[in-house]
C-alpha cells in the first residue's frame, strides 16, 4: 500500500471509527453470541488473493460488532473502565506511522526520551516526589499492563534481596511475598511466573472491620517468617482494590517492610491517576516511602491500552535485574551509561512508541481536562451512592471509593436472608445486563454477592448513570 | 473529543502519516542526536490547559522526527525489520476504535475468536499441521513479542515437567534449559525471569563447522544432567538465528528432547513466516515433533508491532500453567469450558484486539501478496550476496540466510589480518551509517566483526539495495 492509498483508506477507516463511536448509544453494551458463533461466520481458509479493504469493514460490521462487548459504550460499568479515548488513538496512529522499535535508546532516541519526560512530568503532577523521576535518581516507564509492572517489580526485589545471587542461582525457596485476599491476582500470577510458587505467597489479614491490610498482621507475618529463616522479598499494598476500591495503609506497611528490607510495590492500577486532583491526593499518603508505584493510563486516564505506568525509586534496579546484552545489541550510547535502554525495564525486548498516545492525551486535554474527567465520574458515583443509600431496595456493600459503587439488593421484608438476597442481587445483575443498555460485573465481599458499578467510560454522562439506576430499580422490583 | 472532531483530526493525522512515509527516502535513516537532546527540547511541566492537537504534529516534526531511527525507511537494514505496513495500521485503528479488552472470551468474543480463526488459518498456510490448531487440540495466540512467547513456553514446560508441583512449590533448582551461543538472549532472560538463574542454562556446542546446535552434544548434555539428578525442562532450537540466520536441526533435537520429556520450543521469530512460501518450507522440517513454535508477524509479515504468533501442540498447556481466577473474573462462558480465555495464555491480564491488524494484512494482501513480499526480499539478498562473492573487497561471513546477508571487509593485499580486517569492517559500517542513506548493525561470528544486512523493510526496493552496495564499496575504498 502506498502513502496515497493509505491516505484514502485511512480517511475511510477513521470515518468508520467515528461512526462506530457516534452510534454506540444505540447498541447493546454486551455481546449475546454463543461460543463458536464468530468462528462459524468466518472462512477457515485464508484468502489467496488480495481483497479490497472496504470489504473488511463490512466483515467487521457483520461479525465483530455484534460479537463484542462494547468497552467504550457509555453504559459500560463493568470491571474497571478501559479508556480508549479518541484523542489517544490519534497518538497511537503516529506511533504506528513512525513504526519505531524502542528497545534501546539508540534504536529511537525520541521513543525513549519522550517517555522519560512525560513520566517525570506525571510524577510531579501526581505528587509522587522527585525521587521517582530520572532527575532524582529514579524513573518511570510505560509497561503494557499492571500485571507486567508487578512482575518486574518482583524481579527487581528478588535481585536486591538476594544481593544479586538470584541472577545466577535463581530462587532459593526462602522468598516470601505479602498481599491480602483483595490484592489483584496479578501478584499471585507474578509469584508463579517468577518461580516462587503459591507457597511463597502470604495472605495478610485485614484490619478489623475493613478490607485493608493490617500493618500489625504484616509485621507479625514478616517477623515469623524471618524467625523461620525465610526472606521477605516484596509486599504489595493496593490503592483501590479491584473488588471494592479499598485502600491499604501504605505508610505503615512501608515502615514495617523497611525493617526487613522488603521491596514495597504499590498497585494503584485503577485509582492512582486520581491523585492528579489535589482533593484525592491523600490516597497516596506514604508513597514517598515505597520502592515502586504503578497506575494505568489505560484504565481511567483516557489512554488506549496498553499504557501502564511504573515508577521506581532506584533508577538502576530494573536494569540490574533484567539486563542481558548479546553482541547484536551492543552500541556506543548504551556503553556510555548516559542513556536509558527501556528493554531493561521489561520482559519483552521490542517496544512500541507508547508515549505518543499518552502525550496526545496530555496535550489535548491538559491536566485540567484530565481532572475534569476524573472528577466528573467521582461526582456521578457519589450521586449514585446517595440514591442507593436512600432506597430500601438496595444497600451499599462498602462505602463508595472514587468512582466505584458496590451495592447489593435487600429483601422485601427487610429481614436479612443472605442467600435469598444474594440470589436477588445476582438476578438483578443478569436482568440489567440482558436488557443491554448497561453492562455490570460482580464481586464477592465477606461471602456476599455484590454488584460493582465502575463509572469511568469515556462517554459516560449523567443520563447514563440515571438510566442505569432506573434499570437497577426496575430489575429489583421484578425479582424481589 | 467527540466523533466529529475525531473525524476531522483523524484525517489530519492520517495525512501526517502518509506524508511522513512518502518523505522517508529523503530523511537520514539513523538518528544523530546526542543523549539528552530530546529531553532538552521539551517542557518539563505538563500543560495545564488543553492545547490544539495540530500543534502536537508540529512538535513531532520538530523533536521526534529528527531524533528517530526510521525503522520504516527503505534504507533500514539493521537488526531485523519491524514491518509496520500501512495496511496493518488500518486494522490497528479499528482495534483502538473498538477499544475492546480481550482478557476473557466473554469480555469480547470476537477479539478471541477472530484470533483463533486467523491462527488456525496461518498454521495451515505455514504447513504447521493440524495438531497446532484449535480444531486439532492445540492452538495459537498472539503474544506481544517472541520474548514473551519463549517465557510462557518455559512456564508451561516447568509446569509439565514437574507434574504440576511447580505451581505450588516453585522452581526446585534441578531444572535445566538448553540453547546455543547463537540463541536469542530472550531465552536466557526468560530463564532468569522464571527464577532458574543463569546456572540452569546449558550452552550446547554447535555441529562442527557450523553455528547450528549439535544433536549429539545435546544428547550428551541431557544424559549427563539426568545422571546428575537434574531435569531437562526445555530446549530451544532456532530457525533463523539473530546473528546470522542459522538453522538448528529441529527434527534431531526434538527426538533427543523427547527421550527426556523436555519441552521443545522453536524460536523462528524472524524466519518462520517464510514458510508461507513452499520453497522455504523445508526450514520447518521436524516442527511436527515440537511442543511450541513462535514466529513474529511484526518482523517480516507486514504487521505492526506487537504481534508475535505462538502455537502450542497442547491447547491446555498454557492455561494449566498460568490460570488464576479471582471472583471478579468468573463467568459462565469460562466455566462452561467451551471457550478460550487468552489471559491464560500470557503474563498480562489485559489484551488489545491485535488480531485486527493481522486480519487486515491477510485480507489486503492475501497469501499471494505476502509471498511476493517475502520472495522479493530473498531475491534481493541473493543478488547482494552474489555481488559480495564477486568482489575482492568483501567476503561473506556465512552463506546468506533468506534475506539476511552477513559480510566482512577483506584487506587490500589479501593477506589475512583479522584485527585489521575487523577494524576496516567496523569503519565501513560506521561510514555507511554516518552517510545516512542506510542503517546497518553488526554481530560477531567466530570472534570476527561482521556487518549484517537484513533486507526486509516495507518499502525496500532493488534501488535501495543497489545504493547500499555502492555505499559499502565506497566506504571500503576509503578505509582499506
Ligand atoms: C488493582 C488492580 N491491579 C492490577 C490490575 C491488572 O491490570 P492490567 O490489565 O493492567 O494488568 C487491575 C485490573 O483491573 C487492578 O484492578
Ligand atoms: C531469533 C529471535 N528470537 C527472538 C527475538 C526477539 O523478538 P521480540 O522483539 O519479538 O521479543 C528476535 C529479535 O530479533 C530474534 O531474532
Amino acid at each position: 500500500m502506498d502513502p496515497e492509498e493509505f491516505r484514502r483508506l485511512g480517511h475511510r477507516f477513521v470515518d468508520w471509527v467515528a461512526d462506530y463511536r457516534a452510534g454506540l448509544d444505540a447498541l447493546p453494551v454486551g455481546a449475546t453470541v454463543e461460543p463458536g458463533w464468530v468462528r462459524g461466520q468466518l472462512a477457515a481458509d485464508l484468502p489467496e488473493r488480495p481483497r479490497p479493504l472496504e470489504e473488511l469493514l463490512a466483515e467487521v460490521d457483520r461479525v465483530v460488532v455484534p460479537a463484542s462487548a462494547h468497552w467504550q459504550h457509555p453504559g459500560f460499568f463493568g470491571y474497571f473502565p478501559a479508556n480508549a479515548s479518541l484523542t489517544s488513538l490519534l497518538g497511537d496512529l503516529l506511533s504506528g506511522g513512525l513504526g519505531a522499535q524502542g528497545m534501546l535508546w539508540s534504536t529511537s532516541p525520541a521513543c525513549t526520551e519522550v517517555e522519560q519526560v512525560l513520566l517525570d512530568g506525571l510524577a510531579a503532577a501526581l505528587g509522587l516526589g522527585k525521587e521517582f523521576t530520572f532527575d532524582g535518581g529514579g524513573g518511570g516507564s510505560i509497561q503494557d499492563s499492571a500485571s507486567s509492572a508487578v512482575l518486574v517489580a518482583l524481579l527487581a526485589a528478588l535481585h536486591r534481596t538476594s544481593d544479586g545471587a538470584w541472577r545466577e542461582t535463581g530462587t532459593d525457596g526462602l522468598e516470601r511475598v505479602y498481599l491480602t485476599a483483595e490484592t489483584h491476582s496479578s501478584l499471585a500470577k507474578a509469584a508463579r511466573v517468577a518461580g516462587l510458587g503459591a507457597g511463597a505467597v502470604r495472605v495478610v489479614e485485614p484490619c478489623a472491620g475493613s478490607l485493608a491490610m493490617s500493618p500489625d498482621a504484616l509485621a507479625a507475618a514478616m517477623a515469623a517468617d524471618v524467625a523461620a529463616g525465610l526472606r521477605p522479598v516484596l509486599v504489595c499494598p493496593t490503592i483501590g482494590t479491584t473488588g471494592t476500591g479499598a485502600v491499604d495503609p501504605v505508610r505503615e506497611i512501608a515502615q514495617v517492610a523497611r525493617e526487613h528490607g522488603a521491596w514495597v510495590h504499590v498497585d494503584a492500577a485503577w485509582a492512582g491517576v486520581a491523585a492528579l486532583c489535589p482533593e484525592f491526593r491523600h490516597l497516596l499518603d506514604g508513597v514517598e516511602l515505597v520502592d515502586s508505584f504503578c497506575t494505568d493510563a489505560h484504565k481511567w486516564l483516557l489512554t488506549a491500552f496498553d499504557a501502564s505506568m511504573l515508577w521506581v525509586r532506584d533508577g538502576v534496579a530494573l536494569p540490574a535485574a533484567l539486563s542481558i546484552t548479546p553482541e547484536y545489541l551492543r552500541n556506543a550510547a548504551s556503553e556510555s551509561g548516559e542513556v536509558v535502554d527501556y528493554r531493561d525495564w521489561q520482559v519483552p525486548l521490542g517496544r512500541r512508541f507508547r508515549a505518543l498516545k499518552l502525550w496526545t492525551v496530555l496535550h489535548g486535554l491538559g491536566l485540567q481536562g484530565l481532572r475534569a474527567h476524573l472528577r466528573g465520574h467521582v461526582a456521578l458515583a457519589s450521586e449514585l451512592a446517595s440514591w442507593v443509600r436512600a432506597d430500601p431496595r438496595f444497600t451499599l456493600a462498602v462505602p463508595p471509593s472514587l468512582a466505584l459503587v458496590c451495592l447489593r439488593v435487600v429483601g422485601r421484608d427487610g429481614t436479612p436472608d443472605d442467600s435469598a438476597d444474594d440470589r436477588a442481587t445476582r438476578a438483578v445483575l443478569e436482568r440489567v445486563n440482558a436488557a443491554g443498555s448497561a453492562l455490570l460485573t460482580h464481586t464477592v465481599v465477606d461471602g456476599r454477592y455484590v454488584i460493582r458499578v465502575a463509572i469511568g467510560s469515556v462517554a459516560t454522562r449523567r443520563r447514563h448513570v440515571e438510566a442505569l439506576w432506573t434499570a437497577l430499580c426496575e430489575a429489583a422490583d421484578a425479582v424481589r
